[in-house]
């Protein structure tokens, strides 16, 4: 159970960095649902990339435990559907640390049955891949849950990215 | 059996900070059921910021055991949704010491199932999550469910938390 | 299956520690169902810190082996739901002794069903862990069964508690 | 198979512990079912207090192997409930031995459902504890079976107890 | 496969003593049913203590492989029940050999269904228990199946039994 | 696969051993089904002993694989029941070999139900326990089914045997 | 892969023995079914005979795999039973190789639905162990299937067997 | 991967053995389904004679994976049955190879269903067994499916037989 | 990972022989279904006799992972049977490396439907053994895929086989 | 835990790699649903192409975890299909890293219900590996879903590709 | 983790023969469906070929996970029948790397339903196969997803193949 000096090092910092966090550049806001405040939130893809920069593309493992769809309501007055759908994603840790937790997708009145299952079941699985994420500190995402943070955060103005891309060359 | 010294030192170091009650700054308050007194607790994102500074960010593991919907109830008059959602869920420690308990979600009176559903079921979790936590010690939450410390805690004046939030520089 | 000294030693403690009763600060009282007499019991979250005390915060685990519901009653005049939960939960030491034990939960006239459902869940696995833990010994709640003590204890004065409480700092 | 010295003289005493007989002090009566002769009997808690005492109170386990509601009879005059509940339960001690019994709870005309369910689910894991432990011999209630054992116990006055109860000191 | 000799002697001597027959002080005797010729059997009790003699309170262990409830006649006329339950118990020696048998409980016309449940089931365990160790020899109940032997031994005067009891007296 | 000489020559003599047959005071006769000619059979018991004596009482384990009722007929005129029942048994050596094989119970016009399983139930498991022993040699019943043998051993006269049994003195 | 000299010639003897084929005083004959031509077969108490010499009492083993009832009709007019059982057997041998088939017991119009399953299922287990067993060669029934054996064997003249059986005489 | 000379030797002398073609003295002859043209078989105690040859008795196994009854229809008019029967079985060396295939047992208007379905199921076996063990080669079966082969075979005359049959001689 | 040199060559040695053609005398021909152009294969026997000239009789294996028959059709006018089955295959080889592939065995206006069931399981699983050998290469079959390859092969003549079959004589 | 030196280095220039972003030429885009804004995304054989580019053709695996068909509507008036299909797969490297993620295929007013499922099918398997690849960094995709980017990678143009492939010779 | 130089020279060799693309050789054109443009694709046999050729033929493996009907659907005006099959087939690599994937077969209009599922069921399989191989690269069908390839591939003229096949010639 004693750690050797150097992976004691490695800890310190990654944990370092965990505490750490998400910068404005890392937040987007939605309406809230029924007209209600405003929602502070991360997009998928930015936790995504932080899970790579901090643990590494081969430090990190995600399972879709469950998969389920809760509801598909017709309105058979407009033919629209409504869909609820919810997963519980389970995030393991090269070191064999893991955080299961629950996402939802639901979209309302949506012309097409399949459009709207495609992008619940997708919305679902990334919605618990972040909330299994930000059980690993505040930069995974748990700062966000923090009502003062959020509301400081979004008043910092996120300075314009220069969009250089560093594209992939491939070898040929 | 017998431990070396330096991890009985660290053990006795983690038990000490266990036995510490929650301060001020952790603790929040929401109108019981029914318009019952008020209810003292501490917000999820604070009890797993807690749980990452006394066990390390890779030194709990957390798994949903089970998540379950109970009911959900449609008022014909309202049109309006009740739901009741359970979990179980498991949280383990690096050297293998585990407790689960169960957390609750519910919810009365929702324009929109899903979205009943989705409050819910992350509620669930959640609160679960915190059940099973506090069975570790006072900090973890027990202390919460001691009635004449949630009395004397709620008198103390928490100070201005000054919001200089240390953010996350990617590197690039 | 012979032990060191040390080991026998500490083992001898627990045992010792184990065999003592209950002080008068860990009881209370509740009314009797149907109008009987007043029973005399526990509070779990003191039964919880007194295990960690004992076996240490890494000492014991719990599990949920099951958790049901027996029953969900709905008056059909009052509107109010009657509600019953069981569970078994198992309680394991770290050197592999294990008590397993049924716990309940019950509520009668509720107006909600989801707060009856929440209350009676928790409720059932917190009894199910008291039950489960006064196997170890008096001191985990088997004393409380000895209707001589109980009668005894509750005479006693229990000495105004001063509300010092330890608050944990956390490190930044 | 050939056992060290040392362990073979601490299952002799263990052994002669066991071949004893319950003393006056541990029994008590009831009636029987149905106005019969009364019967005799250990309570739950003292049989619990003597395994911790021979076996140690990490030196024994039990389980719940199954739980079962046999019936739940509502009398539709008197609107009480009749409720039978069968447990089988596991005694297993450090070095493997086990056994396995059957124990019985049962209320009649009880006017809450729940509150049978409740007593009756205990009761039968108790009974089961107790019927799995009488395997091992006379002190854990074998010697209650013995009907002119059982008649003449019951004549020994039991010398009053002196309730100086040893209670627990928390360590702070 | 070949034993040390102190092990071949030790197993020679339990040999020897599974060899003899029960003493008339073993052996009790009840009507048969249907008004039969009377039933020479041992009380359950009194093979327990033998078992416990031969192999030690860790050298037997037994467990419950199924318990099953046949039938609950209801009596429509007397409102009286009848109930039959089969059980069968494995009994394994601390060596690995081991006996299943079959055991039965029945009652007739039993005012509470409760009643004859438990009494039932409690029945075909120790029932079961008996059969599966009459197997191991003559003493533990295999005697009892000669008819010969048992017709001349209920014929033998039981010298009356000096009921001094060794009680246990608790550490304190 | 090659054995030590002493294994050799043990297992030579039980093999010579399992060849004999059965003396006349190990047979029983009883009426054929309906009317047929007499069955030549040995007493379960005497099986069992037998088995003991060759195997010795930790040589030779039993379980029962299935124990199922085929029917239980009710003649709706008399009232009474007829039964059958099935069992298999296995029985195995301590050195790993073993035979399954099936036995039967079966009752005629028994006025009781639950006599009638609990006789089957029984009679079923000793028959398979016999029928599987039997094909470990002729020791073990095989000869029975020699109808030549049969003929013969029933002539033969039983020396009437002194019931001067050896009972089991316990030691206190 | 290889084998010791000593092993080698141990099963080339074997070989030699299971070469050979039945002579007369194994075969018995019996009318064909439908008033076909005789059958001839073995009894089954003499293969098991056969197979204890050939492999030695602990050198085969024996299982039932599956014993399931094909049909049990009911003639409405004559009120007599006719019952169909399958039976599948392995056979294995102690260095692990092993055959399995298939048996049938079956009778017509038998008065008793019980004494009809008893002996269709023993009848369907002895005949799936003879047709496993000649598997292993012409000494265990593989002889019996070929027709031109058959027509010669059965002309064979049996010498009358002196009747001396060697019986066992039980140590005391 | 690498075999010692000796294996590689044995193996190709069986590879030598297995390439042969049955002589004729192996072959039968049947009428074809629906009046066609005949059929040119082995029957089964041969093939299982010469897998002892070749293999040796303890060099094989055999094993049903499947035997199902496909239908058993019932002709109302003539009260006679038609039964269907496969069987997989599985035939495996010693050194691990194998190959399990499928086969067949029919019977159109037998008088008893009980005798179609004995016949049939062990029919399905026996053809399964022939099946499977075609697949090692011509010896063993295969070479009777190469028509041209067939044709010849039959032409050939096969030497009368001289039944001259060694007889097994049991040891007493 | 690395091979001996000799494992190497014989590998190449298998390839090059695996890489090569069926030639004309292994090709058959038979009309297509509706009166389609006709099809070019090979007959199982052969591809199964090349299987063991290439691997060995123990150099690879089959196994049947499913047969499912798919439909019964009962034609009511021509009271004839069309039947279809379908079986998966898996060839195994000595060194691990195994394909899985599906097999089809139809029939159309059969008499009988057992012949059927029998004509078309046997077919399905001798058409999935050659569909999983031809993935091993061209000479098991994958040739014949190739149209211009079928096209060719058909116009070569085969030159007549003289029937001069070598026969197993059995040893005595 | 440690890494050699060299296998640090490896995995930093994979992960320098798979920080990189998709340059244009791996760029395609589609008309959004219900005539929405255009979609930008990579096509399956690029992100399979690049996937073998990054870890190897044996550096990754991929399974199908789940593959369901949601729905098959057929609309009644214009007799046309719509499908819908998800799939769940998982991708792994060689290192045991691993993420699972969800896909959909769907299709709407399909004439062929088969050719629905075929695509809808594929689909749904191909977006799922996608999805589930894109987590192991920006060039698996991970860059598309962020707007800023997808919105300036599409007004690069991507110079025209010489089409001169490097066709496979084979060896012969 | 580290490769010795052999291996990692191997690879990049296999990895080098993957990148290419399919030469005109192993293409072929079919009609779309519903007269949809040209399908682009390699038959099955060729791809199996170049498997052979890349991984050897011990150098891959396949298993069929899943093969399932989706429709066969009758048209009740031309009796003809439509069929779907979906498979889902595994290819693992020596090495363990493994992809799984999903092919389609479908037939509409076909007057037998066996020959149908006959052909779809291949197909389907055939179909899965090309799907999970492809994802190796290139060489194995990747190339074949992308147009601006398949546009060009099939302009070149494919030399005229000398059908000069090599013949396999069996020892005898």
């Amino acid at each position: 159970m004693d750690l050797s000096e150097e992976t004691a090092k490695r800890i310190a910092t990654l944990q370092a960095k965990l505490n750490k966090k998400l910068g404005p550049e890392y937040i987007s806001q939605r309406p809230g649902p029924g007209g209600g405040p405003k929602l502070t939130y991360a997009e998928g893809w930015k936790i995504i990339n932080l899970a790579n920069e901090v643990f590494g593309f081969n430090g990190w493992s995600s399972s879709v435990v469950t998969l389920a769809v809760d509801y598909i309501d017709l309105n058979e007055e407009t033919k629209r559907f409504s869909v609820g759908v919810s997963a519980i994603v389970r995030i393991t840790l090269r070191d064999g640390a893991y955080h299961e937790d629950v996402g939802y997708g639901l979209l309302e009145n949506s012309k097409s049955k399949g459009a709207a299952l495609d992008k619940c079941k997708k919305e679902a699985v990334t919605d618990a891949v972040k909330r299994a994420l930000r059980n690993f500190g505040n930069l995974l995402g748990n700062c966000l849950y923090d009502k003062s943070y959020a509301q400081e955060v979004i008043k910092i103005k996120v300075p314009p990215v220069c969009n250089h891309f560093t594209f992939y060359v491939a070898h040929s």
